[in-house]
């Protein structure tokens, strides 16, 4: 993919790099896949705007449940794109290719510079990226004027949004060992300290069904909710159906919108992914795993610090395993993390993206925040110093890290129009708050 | 294996057939592997014996850590038989050919008339035999005046047991599902009963770190512990040394080799094998699992009836599962149950392995139970109404199912020479308590 994409905007005219970034951490066999960077214009005159997109994706199997090859581009008769990555975050990445050739096809020069920044780990937590953007702060990236980033998603389907917040995302791993090997259940039943009754015990002392956060002191590290923020949600563009669309059920832990939408934006959540080791296939197996390892994960917001997180999370871990007496063995590590990250909305960047959503699609776009993280915006944000802009192409719709992730036609085309229309507001916007 | 079996019991002089079991369930396009049935003598005057094996074996690749080839028998210097079946159970079945083939070289008349019965899909839940033995009770079977069926271990390595009780399996599946999708954590983290969260805390209310079962009323099926039975554990020739060495660990649940084996022989236990749906790869996936199918399994004891402990585990987990007032959705079924067995170990059949052992190997056997589950000795004493003992050739190092599976050659010749003396001691046993 890092190949395609180089010869792609070396096909447009852009100067190229595929820049190495050395070894997988913890895999020395591997290496990590390149950072595809790219200048495209290098005019004094012009601003220069940085953008940011992966090419890499979510695993994907065609037996996980998807209707089509999950790494074919079927196309229905709706006009809905389906494939792994269409629309995180391979759409949005040939959306700005697509932005400087239609440029050329036009005649038309674009009225900004343009830094590409396209990395290939971005689903296994940018391994790598944060180094290189450090190390090219005062190197490649030094012209950056401002920061756009299109890898997430609108809100609903209908109405364009900017973002300018992100919850960030401690990842965890607890593992708990007991015998050597993998036991038959019907010989040592009852007889042995069994890892999994230990795991589902601790796993079921860290969030209650509905949702909240059983960890001692996390709730405590939250920014509390000001009158100013509050009045926020109410405007937003978003109803209960449309969650309910999303998830495909009336499954909500909350009665109302803006209950849902803190809940998402403002308010950290602890998702408990599943266990490594145990018996996971279809049918039956009699099986006592030896060792078995649980993630879960804590969507964070502001005020929590990582350390102060992992600290809480590890101490609490610690004493619930010792409350249950068992003679199995604990451990618990961070397997990554990232921060959150709000940015200034009245800033020209935004005003720009703005003025571009009302261009292409006659609207004023919902100002968001998002659920999720991408934690280069931060690492752009801290290296750059300038303002970052999260311009989404997707909807909310599309089914990102799930099976039959799709891109709408739609969204795509009039998606490609707003980032070229967004780099001409760029252009145009005084420079203002900063 | 059936046809190289069949050959071989037709060299030998037995009347053999091997008869076809129709297609495997669920996969009509295959034929059930046969069983191979054979007479060898014919004398109303002798006791008939019916014997049982399997041919099959568990799968195995050189790639899962055997120290040889799997598939070719490899003796090392300690004479260790190394192969995937050598214990379980191929070479207990050779064992019983080895007996009519050394009559023969010796000149001796067998001194009963033989039944084999030799299966091709044990390891796969005995597929199709149930009802092979039900049709065959009043035919085939019709003669027996007892089952020996040699395809379990010692409890160590150095004293034979012969085996009077197995405990049964009661295996289930509790599914919860929500969302209509997977979803992305960051997005939907904390907006949504999360199918995952329910699932441990289901998981955690079935068995404690001790390994005591939490379902109300499971302990209230439990048959009393007599004075008498109470005895017994005492005399039984395994230590606490043992159960470590098998365990790979120190994780004993109980501190007496007692309490350890009355928890393997004759209480329930519950072990948890793992989740369905969740994600169970190394790594980080920051997915919320829209449907998960949690697996456990009970073992059963006497006097638990199969019905009465799904009514248990039915109402109880969905009792809980109200408790947490989620919106996900519960279901809960039984995948499939083997019931408990327990013989008479005073019975002639017992009585003349129990010399059998005196003569070959010097010692009182151990009278033993087992905590795992043969459903086929259920289904011989029920279609024959004769008594079933199982006379183990194998120690407790063989690995069966794991890898590195070995026979000692020690344990293969001087376990041949017991099927042979104890037919010889069941020919001379006056019938007495059945």
């Amino acid at each position: 993919m890092a190949h395609f994409l180089a010869s792609e905007l070396e096909a447009l005219g852009a100067e190229v790099e595929q820049r190495p970034l050395g070894k997988q951490p913890g895999k020395e066999h591997l290496d990590l896949p390149p950072v595809v960077i790219a200048r495209y214009g290098n005019d004094k005159n012009k601003r220069t705007i940085l953008v940011y997109g992966h090419y890499d994706v979510q695993p994907a199997l065609k037996d996980d449940g998807w209707a089509t090859e999950p790494f074919e581009l079927t196309v229905d008769d709706q006009g809905r794109m389906f494939g792994r990555g269409s629309t995180d975050d391979k759409g949005p990445v040939l959306g700005w290719l697509n932005v400087i050739e239609a440029h050329q096809k036009a005649g038309v020069e674009l009225p900004v510079n343009l830094l590409c920044c396209f990395e290939g780990m971005e689903e296994y937590g940018s391994e790598g990226l944060e180094e290189f953007i450090q190390s090219e702060s005062k190197k490649f990236f030094k012209d950056a004027d401002a920061v756009c980033i299109s890898d997430n998603y609108w809100l609903g389907t209908e109405k364009p949004c900017l973002t300018y917040g992100l919850r960030g995302c401690n990842y965890y791993s607890v593992s708990i060992s007991g015998p050597a090997q993998d036991l038959h259940s019907g010989v040592f039943g009852g007889s042995t300290h069994e890892p999994m009754t230990d795991m589902v015990n601790i796993l079921s002392k860290l969030v209650d069904p509905k949702g909240n956060i059983l960890i001692p002191g996390i709730m405590d590290l939250v920014a509390p909710l000001t009158e100013e923020e509050n009045s926020l949600y109410g405007k937003i563009s978003y109803t209960m159906d449309n969650l309910h669309e999303s998830l495909g059920s009336k499954t909500n832990i909350h009665a109302t919108k803006e209950r849902t939408l803190m809940a998402r934006w403002r308010y950290p959540s602890l998702s408990i992914h599943g266990i490594e080791g145990a018996f996971s296939a279809p049918g039956a197996k009699t099986v006592i795993p030896a060792k078995v390892i649980g993630k879960f994960s804590i969507r964070t917001v502001p005020n929590m610090e990582s350390d102060d997180v992992n600290k809480l999370v590890f101490d609490y871990i610690k004493a619930e395993f010792a409350k249950l007496n068992s003679k199995n063995t604990l451990d618990v590590w961070l397997q990554h993390d990232g921060k959150w990250w709000v940015a200034s909305p009245k800033h020209w960047n935004f005003t720009a993206a703005s003025k571009a959503v009302k261009q292409v699609f006659g609207v004023e776009p919902d100002m968001t925040r998002e659920g999720g993280s991408i934690p280069v915006t931060l690492s752009f944000e801290q290296a750059t110093g300038k303002n970052v802009l999260l311009l989404p192409m997707g909807s909310s719709t599309d089914a990102a890290h799930s099976v039959n992730e799709k891109l709408d036609k739609k969204n795509y085309i009039e998606g490609t129009k707003l980032l070229g229309a967004y780099l001409h507001y760029v252009a145009e916007e005084p420079a203002g708050e900063v």
